[in-house]
């Protein structure tokens, strides 16, 4: 449909008086992906729209889901951008697939990689020069950007054979402009860009908007979707408590002010949720919070319902997002410190500030706060996860009964789930796309079943889902791994192995003080004692009804991550992949508690509670491989399993799940 | 004796022509330390010193070893600094305890700490403002600088409360301009130091020389000890190859040269020696190598005898050290890319090169490949350990018939066991001042017995002994602890402890790519388990006759070091301490050995082969404490032990040793 069309559309219904601002307005909405609030984006519409205009709203709606509509003519495109760039005097152009704000999930509007390309993966970034055009691309996407992207017209280079700095580094001719869009690459990026570039003489230059804004007719505008107050009774602590504790920290740090471009943080400081994006429920905006702990909100206003507007009070100022500049520019100039974290905040931001000296360096302020779950995030996840624990074993027993027949396939499995899930209290959504992989899939680290690649189980499959939801009261995230039929000795033999990897991070005691880097190891020794090993991170942060996906803390090889604090929580996942074959993951979700002091310690020390409530395959593990502290871990767990979990279950999988927690 | 005396009696003795000329010599060759070339300083003197001479020298040679003869009038010098900063136009002076090679060990002549404040720790800053002074110093310093600083003149600051940056940002008056020697910072140091400036509004700024070196007229000059040769035989690669290979690196890097200012790398890379300072066999001096593989030696030429020069030969150019900064302008006005090291590398050089655009910000090319033995140094270090084994068991065996007896001191043991070792082939001293504590002192982990520390071994006491020596054909470093007399059940149950971590990462096996940041948990585990750890690095590397303690590679808490390679030598020394009663640490030097590869194995893996040849304590082992695997491993160990030592000890040693490592 037109957009004029659904403009008269619109006006016929009242809906706005210019038909601009209608227009806007619906494609906005639009924009933001379905989910969390479920039908809420239609409240931001009033009056209510009639089922005409709805059916046409969600038909733009999937549009948009979609990315957008992909009408590759990447010559064309090409071709026009090399224009844009001659005007503008540049030799070539950065095109990333992030937004201003560097979160994990971006709105179509952002999609200016597929736009130029045809590539959707959720990673890449392209690169315009004068006479070579490439796309930078890692291991998992290598083969799906063969598929989508005009190979005539762009060189596919894999991350993994060379970083796009080392390749800027070693192939742009000397004296090249590059041009990259300040808005769209942090400062700590820029500054690496800019020394990649200068070690082949040759220089970047700032340009904004990104030449494809100009060039991409349809482009979709920034998401609308409402901002919805997070409650007390799941955020634990108002607002202006956040803001105040997060002010004295700034203050501490020798600075007025902090600029916050992260949504996750903006949204947990001000108790607020949106959907802007897929998976992790934000409002896109930007902050600045004051040493006294008041605060400025920049942020479309048509997103805020009258309750939100009372929930932010008078403590939080709303201003517009185009007058963000103006605010930076003030602060910049005021003789007042601003705490900006280089490795988050886009350079666009730095520079509007216009003056390095104002700025103290250091990490967002809410951080690590966010990161420390309050008690009542702490009761909100256990409670969530009794839910989540309820509907994935659910889902484990009738996998059990129907998984051997060989007429599941990977999508009915992941939808399955999905629907025990959706069912549960405070269900709003998944927290990721889920992993369902089975057999050679399931040694596919991220991968994502579509209908080309879903298969059917077999009996000679391990199965491996991961999965996770967003509830209001928390986020969960959880990987089990079955045997369709009988494994393989290999198989129970490495999955016993990765078991005693995961118990061993489960049980780890370790000092205040630690970080998850330390602690990397433990998951891997049983698996590095035949030569085996995993190629992905221990464990990650989880948000509380945020981002399944949230710092500083993780459980990695690379490098430490922040140290490890009472309340925090991260994931427990060792795996083992073999390639072609099948693969494993154990994944459950940790709370860092504290030890209680006993006679003769020295000192404080942490260890991990186990949140995540679902049985573990056992006829997978090896028990002589398992020591005696290990058994009884396992013991143990699917005993508070069974008892949390009894009561909520129907009749039927209760049973099933008292056998399959039966003491090894 | 007076300078103009001693002058005298050299030109008397036909040592030179021009009296400054000689009296320098004789000076630079007094400021070097005794040790690695033992008497071969004289050498440098042609024609030999008379024995009244020699007499005069080696007085002279004493009062520089003690630092210099200090006369501590800190209220006068400190007036003559402010007196010079004036002039200076300067508010403050750093005085770090550091020279412009920033290398663990420095001359008399770079104590300007100690000359200002009278403090002779071997860490320390002090800084000079205009109403106040300070110095900060760490924990182990805290009760000797009250001792030796007059706290009228400066505030002692303890390190643990806050660090020199903090404290400047916090506490520095706004507008100060902060003087600071560019020879004596590295580049990141300096960049440290101004951001912590431009937080309270203040700059730093370069002055040079530092003004103490104006105010100190006795100020050692920069020692003379000759350079020696090191023999293919013991380096096994001629400094040809080693340029061509850090040569090539440097142009892989994208660079035309780098700028060379670590000592041991540059005496690793020219296959040279020296005994500049003391315990790190080195010779002062800063080289440029080009990626054609030429070098320039920057280095005073009185140092080099006939055989240094032979050696060196025609691809290194050797030049006066004043010749270095119009080297490096040169450099920087080439047009040539600039290999630097910002982390070990003063600041001045980057000035000097004057042009941040010529300089490729990169760690030190030699770095890596000194670290990864070559098989003749691997031969040499195992060869060494047999040597420093016989030494130290004979050391243990001398103790077990003495120590109980009340009647050993801390330094008769240190004294005994430099003997023990002193007999053996290419000994050329100690590596590091050795450790040498009994009871509550053992508990100190930088503990250095002085006669007023001195304590005698008493039969309740654990002594710990940690210490090590300079062989030509390997450096060693081996701590043991042992049981005077019937040690305790606490003090067995945490030497098991201790034990379980040296031999977790003793027998650990790990991927390609592991650095020992992802093993240092693995020595702690058994700590942690009963709410104990230990406050220091599990492991560091090791030169090879060269520094003890030598990058890149370490196994530590504190960020990862370097990926192990097959080849590096690195400790093995968790330890645990409880203050006031008794340390604990078991220290092996291990190699990082290739895993042969096995079916099954999925990529290439590591494991570490222990070099270290000396009993550990059985008394002090609670065997129900260990797992099969963990006895198995004493065993082997204690096997091997005495099968390589046996026949080269006396035979009570030997009948002592075979009784002291029968199988548990």
């Amino acid at each position: 449909m037109s957009q004029s069309k659904l403009s008269k559309l619109l006006e016929d219904e009242g809906l706005g008086t210019s038909e601009t601002e209608i227009s806007n307005l619906v494609r906005g909405v639009a924009a933001a992906p379905d989910g969390f609030g479920r039908d809420a984006w239609l409240t931001l519409l009033d009056p209510p729209p009639s089922p005409k205009l709805r059916s046409e709203l969600e038909t733009l709606k999937k549009t948009f889901e979609l990315g957008f509509e992909i009408t590759v003519d990447s010559l064309l495109k090409i071709s026009q951008i090399r224009d844009a760039l001659r005007e503008l005097n540049l030799d070539g152009i950065m095109v990333p697939r992030t937004d201003e704000y560097q979160g994990e999930y971006v709105s179509a509007r952002a999609q200016r990689v597929a736009w130029l390309t045809g590539f959707t993966g959720s990673a890449g970034t392209a690169i315009v020069l004068k006479e070579k055009a490439l796309i930078f691309v890692d291991g998992r996407y290598t083969l799906q950007a063969r598929e989508q992207v005009d190979q005539t017209l762009f060189e596919i280079v894999e991350l993994a054979k060379i970083s796009v700095n080392d390749w800027i580094q070693q192939n742009l001719s000397p004296n090249t402009r590059l041009g990259y869009d300040p808005q769209l690459h942090t400062r700590s990026a820029v500054q690496s860009l800019a020394k990649a570039c200068s070690q082949s003489n040759s220089s970047i230059v700032p340009i904004m908007p990104h030449p494809i804004d100009s060039a991409w007719l349809d482009q979709p505008p920034p998401p609308l979707s409402p901002v919805m107050p997070h409650n007390l009774e799941f955020s634990g602590q108002s607002l202006k408590e956040k803001c105040a504790q997060c002010g004295s920290q700034i203050s501490m740090a020798g600075a007025d002010a902090a600029v916050l471009t992260l949504t996750d943080s903006i949204c947990w400081l001000l108790n607020i949720r949106g959907a802007d994006v897929e998976f992790t429920p934000v409002s896109l905006g930007f902050a600045i919070l004051h040493k006294d702990s008041s605060a400025e909100l920049f942020i479309d206003k048509r997103k805020l319902t009258g309750e939100a507007r009372r929930h932010l009070g008078n403590s939080v100022t709303i201003r517009e997002p185009d007058q963000f500049f103006g605010a930076l520019q003030e602060l910049g100039t005021s003789g007042k410190k601003i705490q900006v974290d280089p490795l988050t905040t886009s350079e666009w931001v730095f520079q509007s500030l216009g003056n390095d000296n104002c700025i103290v360096e250091m990490g967002d302020p809410c951080i690590v706060t966010k990161a420390v779950k309050n008690s009542v995030e702490l009761d909100g996840a256990r409670a969530a996860h009794l839910r989540d624990g309820v509907a994935v074993t659910t889902f484990l027993h009738w996998m059990s009964q129907n998984a051997e027949h060989g007429n599941i396939s990977e999508i009915d499995a992941a939808t399955r789930l999905e629907d025990f899930r959706s069912i549960g209290e405070n269900f709003r959504g998944l927290s990721f796309p889920t992993i369902s992989g089975t057999g050679p899939n399931g040694a596919i680290v991220h991968y994502r079943v579509d209908p080309d690649s879903n298969r059917v189980l077999s009996p000679e499959d391990l199965y491996l889902v991961d999965s996770g939801a967003q509830y209001l009261d928390g986020t969960t995230d959880v990987t089990r791994t079955i045997a369709v039929g009988k494994p393989t000795d290999e198989m129970r033999d490495r999955f016993t192995r990765v078991l005693k990897g995961h118990i061993a991070i489960a049980t780890t005691r370790f000092p205040v003080g630690t970080n998850g880097g330390q602690l990397d190891s433990l998951a891997r020794l049983s698996l590095w004692e035949v030569g085996l090993d995993f190629q992905h991170g221990t464990g990650h942060g989880v948000g509380s009804f945020l981002s399944v996906h949230e710092g500083p803390q993780r459980i990695s090889k690379a490098q430490g991550g922040a140290l490890l604090r009472p309340g925090m929580i991260v994931s427990n996942e060792p795996g083992y992949y073999k390639s072609g074959s099948y693969g494993i993951r154990i994944e459950n979700l940790l709370t860092v508690v504290s030890t209680i002091p006993q006679e003769g310690m020295a000192g404080s020390f942490l260890e991990f509670e186990t949140l995540t409530l679902a049985p573990i395959d056992q006829t997978l593990i090896v028990k002589n491989m398992l020591d005696d502290g290990e058994k009884q871990w396992v013991n143990i767990y699917h005993a508070l399993v069974y008892q949390k979990l009894a009561r909520l279950l129907e009749p039927e999988v209760r049973d099933w799940l008292k056998k399959v927690t039966l003491p090894i």
